[in-house]
């Protein structure tokens, strides 16, 4: 695999990179975070506490960090001067509808921790976390009223469709051993690409780019939203447990399908197989089950193939940005796909 | 009280001017349904299949009335030969927000029965529900902004925003006895009056109402809802069972804090009191608790008190929309407000 993925060095690291595209994003970043804070404002206490918990808990704000790119990338030297708001509302709307969707996931999910800390249905419950996520979708929406147009309300709208069907697919096929990977990779697609695609789309439509350009980025995100998910499923496998904001074994606990259950399923033996229906789609798990899982993946190396398809999808991701003039958003928007390849190692 | 309520008489039910309304608006509504249904479409069955089975179970489409009747009340004569769908449009999304809010609430009052059948967190799951319910959601968005206007995206976003607060400020004071009727009044604006406001709003903008019309519909709206919940509250407290859409002691079973319970509380002896902690507080019930909840209720004229607020809210309702000119939305719109005070007799 030493063709696809960089060589790990520091300044490589996908936090690093991270890091680097916050600071150039600074100044707008506060704006998004001071407007986030704004519209978490409420009569009702419990729900800026709630919303609160969630939305000022540390997330790596990726998303507006892609509308805030796909801005500047597509932006023309005759926007230069203007002193619209609108690619900053739009982020801060990305992130609420993001929030809104973690919140009604972990419920969903019944998940007890997220980002290291109790989720929010754990904390207070799940009626809570499923009336303040309404609350947050909502306040998306009235950001999406204020801060945008035709276009950019029905991307939002269109994927805010899409999420909840993606959510709703899952559910169909929860536990189910035997979905194919056009079933997983339509909901990654929905659930997790759709959003990084609006985001994109939304950020260049805010610098009046010309209909290439939001394709462009559309495709960019789309992409890389893929990789950045793909990779995420395969770190849930990993033996290394340093992984940038994720525990590993979270999956496995659930009985979450991911591409390297999927993989590894239809490569079992028959006692293999048995393994999986037990400890999957019956959730009966003993002490030992998550690593020999991990062993019959490595087995069929489906954490390899899994990062194949990442990478697959990471090449698409670039080469959609190659006709964009060089710029360092360009050049940072590139090294986070590559560096999201390397997370897992 | 014969001086606030109108005598019965079939011609002065409102379940009878809400068939006549419903005949008068009969096209427009079909086309509402149609569209409905065309929204309802989805690739993932299970979607379908639950959204279908609450929003096609035989509700009154009582908000969607409101939106159609608002439009043809304030629609002046060189609007006559406009196709525009947007009243339409509209009066469908304000319907999905409404069904979205119904699946959400249901899960949160783990309620198990509506309109006399399961509830769909009954039938499926709550996870069912809730996504179910966002996907709803997204849906009324999609509409809005194909349908709307930057007027009429304000005012559903804005209400949506509204309405999860209220809900949220209801569970905050979930089995409060000792919440007052401020409180209580701000939760049913927020929960039921909120929506009524914004269809009759939605509807008059789309006909190009002026200002001051559009005002005077969120009025009448505003006050039609508050007087519709009151008279909703008070039902699940009357002794008689064949009310329109309703079972009694769904309320008093949930511990539910309406104000015939906030007025009773305050009213009550010590020995009452320890009642209404042990019933509604604590949700500690027996046999005979319901009636005896009645027996202090009647007591303490408690449902009167509540009509004789209802009765506030519907005289500024119908005092809002006196300045319309004479028409039969108009005539219907009153008669709707003047028998919605009858339905608990």
């Amino acid at each position: 695999m030493n063709n696809v993925i960089p060589l790990k060095k520091e300044s490589l690291s996908f936090g690093r990179q991270i890091t680097e595209l916050t600071e150039l994003c600074k100044e707008d970043l506060i704006s998004v975070n001071t407007l986030i804070l704004e519209k978490l404002d409420s009569n009702v206490p419990l729900v800026q506490e709630v919303a609160k918990y969630l939305i000022l808990s540390g997330g790596k704000r990726l998303r507006p960090l892609l509308t805030l790119s796909s801005y500047y990338i597509t932006k023309s030297k005759n926007l230069k001067n203007n002193n619209s708001m609108n690619h900053i509302g739009l982020a801060a709307a990305v992130e609420f509808i993001h929030t809104a969707t973690l919140l009604h996931d972990d419920v969903i999910d019944e998940s007890r921790q997220r980002r290291g800390k109790p989720t929010a249905n754990e904390k207070w419950e799940n009626k809570t976390s499923v009336l303040v996520g309404d609350f947050l979708f909502s306040r998306a929406f009235q950001l999406m009223t204020k801060y945008g147009n035709t276009n950019t309300l029905k991307i939002l709208a269109d994927t805010s469709v899409t999420i909840s069907e993606g959510e709703i697919l899952e559910l169909a096929n929860d536990k189910n051993l035997e979905i194919n990977e056009d079933i997983y990779f339509n909901v990654v697609n929905a659930k997790t690409a759709s959003l990084f695609s609006a985001a994109c789309q939304v950020g260049s439509l805010s610098a009046n780019a010309s209909k290439d350009e939001v394709n462009a980025m559309k495709a960019f995100g789309t992409n890389f939203g893929m990789t950045f998910q793909l990779i995420d499923d395969a770190i849930d496998y990993s033996s290394n447990k340093k992984v940038l904001g994720k525990n590993t074994g979270d999956d496995f606990k659930e009985g979450k399908i991911t591409l390297p259950i999927i993989l590894a399923y239809g490569r079992s033996n028959d006692k293999e197989k048995k393994f999986w229906k037990r400890t999957i789609s019956n959730l009966n798990q003993e002490k030992g089950d998550f690593e020999y899982s991990i062993d019959i993946i490595n087995k069929y190396q489906c954490i390899e193939d899994t990062i194949t398809r990442a990478n697959h999808f990471s090449n698409v991701a670039i080469d959609s940005i190659v006709n964009f003039k060089d710029s360092e958003y360009k050049e940072k928007l590139v090294q986070l796909v590559n560096t999201s390849l390397s997370r897992i190692y």
